[in-house]
């Protein structure tokens, strides 16, 4: 079955600093319409970074929860820059570690019925602790915990940050690809 | 460092049908203000359901990627529903499985930088083929592939849908305790 849907019109909502949103009409495959709502993002940046077996997480007040959580070192990209570009400054804004060589491990898309959002994560296992600088208005604290802890997190449910979850996991699983 | 961030004010930009934008003033830890511009989402609940060795995909056209993206069978939560209804519920309108018993996987949060969803994903290998039922609008085609062929398709980087991701490596990682 075809699957394809096809804008009949877009209309811009609200343009925003990180995002914006878009209420479309579309025409479905059988022709009838519908509509619909959703996100532009200029797309996310993230870093899996090990040293010594031990994990960086940054652990940050998540507004839209309500409440801290632990993710790896992870921003939004600026506008037109590269995705490894941007994991680089991140990891070194929030951790103090600059990377010296990296892999990609996957993009992922966070919630792909409303948002258009990729997140590349790359695993970084050589950088050089150069100093932090966070952002202003941006507080976080860095924590470097032992992978085996870490996974002990995600599957109590403690760590539940896709990106997260997804780059820890898939690194389990190609690991060995990375050993040098 | 305390990490809470403080509303001072909240406005709704947009409440639409399946996500409402907020843009609100805070209080940084420093005492400093600051902007937050996010989603209030109902939820999401996902089934990872596997049949015989084999994995229930959706292969669905998602507006905001212009493409075709496989994803285990998902949804929204109606207002007030439980996680796992909903999930059963979204299981049998897409594949036609009614399920018969069935485990929490994990929650995942599929980016916390500026959405509150939560998507509830659970674990079911036992379902009655009854039929599929469809909403009105939605097109989809469900496949039942090989557990070894998603994951390879997770290692190259053509399943990239977070949750589906996050679903199939943490069931390998704890596959031991559901066996039965």
């Amino acid at each position: 079955m075809k699957l394809t849907e096809k804008m009949t019109s877009s209309r811009l909502l609200y343009g925003g600093k990180i995002l914006k949103l878009y209420l479309d009409d579309v025409e479905l495959p059988d022709g009838s319409g519908a509509k619909r709502e959703y996100i532009r993002h200029c797309g996310g940046a993230a870093v899996l970074f090990i040293k010594d077996n031990k994990v960086a997480l940054v652990r940050q007040y998540r507004y839209a929860y309500g409440k801290e959580m632990y993710e790896i070192p992870a921003g939004k990209m600026d506008e037109g820059e590269e995705p490894l570009n941007a994991a680089w400054r991140e990891l070194e804004e929030e951790t103090g570690y600059r990377a010296e060589s990296g892999v990609k491990l996957n993009d992922i898309y966070p919630s792909p019925g409303y948002t258009d959002e990729i997140i590349h994560i790359y695993f970084v296992d050589r950088a050089k602790f150069v100093g932090e600088k966070l952002d202003d208005g941006e507080f976080l604290n860095c924590e470097f915990l032992p992978l085996e802890d870490v996974l002990a997190l995600i599957e109590s449910g403690e760590i539940c940050d896709a990106k997260t979850v997804c780059a820890v996991y898939k690194y389990l699983a190609l690991k060995d690809k990375f050993t040098r």
